[in-house]
């Protein structure tokens, strides 16, 4: 009889974010906004995920002041320096950085994960994003942004040049006979001499293939535009999901579009964003809730809503409707969250009070709140029916949140047989379960 | 009375480098050049290092693959994430990344900085280079490099900006009052409005002040182009010097061009390479020299030779002389070391092989065989007689050279009051003895 296979796991990321994913949270007494510069902090969270033996620590990025410095508590820190930092101070937990591809050149990029997959022994992963506003292409000498179809066509040739670049040396190229004289077999070695639309790189990198090959290829776009890049590159993919039949519309749509790329229905893993917040009874959670919204800023929520929305709402009533809003075609920041945003304030009718209170957890990803079994109920039921592969876990405040999930909501789920009880790879790719890719010579292509 | 002034005493750097500084290191018994992409060989070296009580552990780089990959180790970690990962297994040591301002842009460099800064407490330091070789222009997508004029153009404002960045955020920006929900004073917090002649920036930078307001800016070209920006922006120089007599006019070359920038005699340390083979005895230093130069590979110095003197001497005979060289003004890559090595080659009448030999060890810096005594002596000499603030230690071989210098050396250093017994300060600048800049508002300029 052949073995039987492993049943399959939920994959849980923690998302960290400065004193948490509330907009409110540095407000909150338990938390330490004082410390968001001080990597000690950081270590600690990230060793409390990997006592959870989560798969990853997630880091968003931007590369401008995001929102109003005067209402939220800001670290700043770039992801790829402090996920260099956090893998010294743990051992097996995976570590995903957001870089943009519309903001980068592919060289330094690929060199960069390669250099953070060598250093974290095989746990890098790289979430590949365009960039969504106008405030990060005034840092970089433009007035607006890249039109979104031309970011990801950009995004596609770059993560096929840092593909070329990872698979430019083969695993066995170092030779290392010191009686010869040679350390390394120039012909396992290769230029790649890509010339293409946006991009002509010659390679081969200046790092040798690194324990992983290449980084965990992650994406988190889910406009039209971000699920075709996604079918075409992604490994993992992290969406925003209000609903449990809009996740399972997303995962279907997006699976049914990876045969078009020779791949299989397995080769991605899909992980939605849920903001957990956590009481020992129901009526426990919900206070929480309350008293995260009720130190929300307003003026903090408006504008960011308005950023979402690509409108200005300032001077609107908070307590009156949501105006009318323009097209998604005519969004060119983060399309699929304006969508996300526009449909949930229509279709449960909020006021724009009511619709920053909800988007005050998670910026748009699913807040839910209660006892650590009724979370492990929310995330098993979106597992078992095909909404999700694992998630994003966000919590609202740092670190009792995610000490929450990790002591209280993790047992349950392990409990269950939905979550490991011990590390059983190595690396990133390991933990989700995914096969490491060859080193092989690319055809130079036209693009 | 005023108080005694504490004694000039010298700076120390380690200068890391894979297998070793000598190009054969990597085929010398004691070395470990398996480990080359290991971060905890690296980790090693830095406590050694501070062990010595150095100022700072530096890091060369470049954006392509150096030399042929046959003859030589090769770790490749890019600097910052490698420097981000020791910065949490030190706790004194400076840390100096080496980062192009030809093939990167101001705001995320400018903003990884910060983030090292804060990551280590305040130890992060910036070699900034213009790049040396088409190599690295062909992985950006020009065939030729830039021209070297308008490298040191660009790099003018580049780091124009990055200090307008750093500058963007007071120190008293974070007011973090709770209750009122008032997390940073917006005033205190700045957009720079850069609008030049290669970058438009918006700013504010995304990353509150770090503890150093601004890494310590450090610069390695020699060339008249390299002098007048260090002059200008330079709070160390790292230069390549044979002799006693062109340290001390390089030296005082580049502090006669400070007061034309407004700064002060002392606000520049000047630290010149020096690769110190070690032995217990005078004999045995010259005999690790002479086992080194065995294990060079012909091959290899030839062609680190044509790239260093713009001139292909592949099929030359080894033992004959150097051939007719171009002119200074027309080399485009490193200007200063050209120049250096054409008058190495023929001051002394040097046959390609000895050349070959003489540049093993540090690739044009200063190699000095003999014993601790004798090392601390040459140090001495140049530091009491103008030639140098303190050096750049290239040990040979990895990790011993450090070893012994850090064992050997430093103590004799020590005994003669010329290096300090314990850290004094907490900061890279505090080490080198240099003031914190203030924060300000920058006036737009024309550039």
């Amino acid at each position: 009889m052949p073995p039987t296979p492993p049943p399959r796991q939920l994959h849980l990321n923690a998302f960290l974010m400065n004193a948490g994913h509330h907009d409110a949270a540095w407000r909150h007494p338990s938390t330490s906004p004082e410390r968001v510069t001080d990597p000690a902090y950081f270590q600690e969270l990230a060793r409390t995920a990997e006592r959870g033996l989560l798969d990853s620590v997630f880091l968003a990025d931007g590369l401008a002041l995001w929102g109003d410095v005067r209402y939220n508590a800001l670290g700043g820190f770039e992801p790829l320096t402090l996920l260099a930092a956090l893998a010294t101070a743990t051992r097996h937990i995976g570590l995903i950085a957001t870089v943009s591809t519309t903001f980068n050149e592919p060289y330094p990029t690929a060199r960069a994960f390669a250099s953070l997959d060598h250093l974290s022994g095989g746990r890098a992963g790289w979430n590949i994003v365009t960039s969504g506003s106008a405030d990060e292409a005034r840092n970089f000498g433009r007035d607006e942004h890249l039109e979104h179809g031309l970011r990801y066509e950009r995004a596609r040739e770059f993560v096929d040049v840092a593909v070329k670049l990872w698979d430019s040396w083969d695993d066995d190229a170092i030779v290392l006979d010191r009686a010869a004289g040679v350390y390394a077999d120039p012909d396992k070695v290769r230029p790649i001499d890509h010339r293409g639309t946006h991009f002509r790189v010659r390679g081969p990198l200046n790092v040798p293939r690194s324990p992983q090959g290449r980084p965990l290829l992650v994406q988190a776009g889910s406009s039209e535009d971000g699920k075709e890049f996604a079918a075409r590159h992604a490994e993992a993919v992290f969406t925003a999901q209000q609903t449990l039949s809009g996740a399972r519309a997303f995962a279907a749509d997006l699976r049914a579009r990876l045969a078009r790329y020779g791949r299989a229905q397995d080769a991605v893993r899909i992980l939605p964003g849920i903001c957990p917040v956590i009481g020992s009874t129901e009526a426990e959670a919900r206070a929480l809730e309350r008293e995260l919204t009720e130190l929300q800023v307003p003026e903090y929520g408006l504008a960011q809503l308005s950023g979402m929305l690509g409108t200005d709402l300032t001077g609107l009533p908070l307590d009156g409707p949501l105006p009318d809003l323009p097209d998604e075609r005519d969004i060119n920041g983060n399309r699929s969250r304006f969508a996300l945003v526009a449909d949930l304030g229509r279709r449960e009718g909020l006021t724009l009070r009511e619709l920053i209170a909800r988007l005050g957890g998670g910026r748009g990803h699913r807040v839910v709140a209660g006892t650590p079994e009724q979370i492990a109920d929310e995330l098993q039921e979106w597992f078992t029916r095909g909404a999700a592969d694992g998630f994003n876990i966000m919590p609202p405040h740092l670190p009792r949140g995610l000490d929450h999930f990790v002591d209280q909501v993790v047992p349950v789920l392990q409990a269950r047989g939905l979550f490991r009880t011990e590390y059983a790879g190595h690396t990133l790719r390991e933990h989700y379960g995914l096969a490491r890719p060859a080193a092989r010579a690319h055809e130079p292509l036209a693009v």
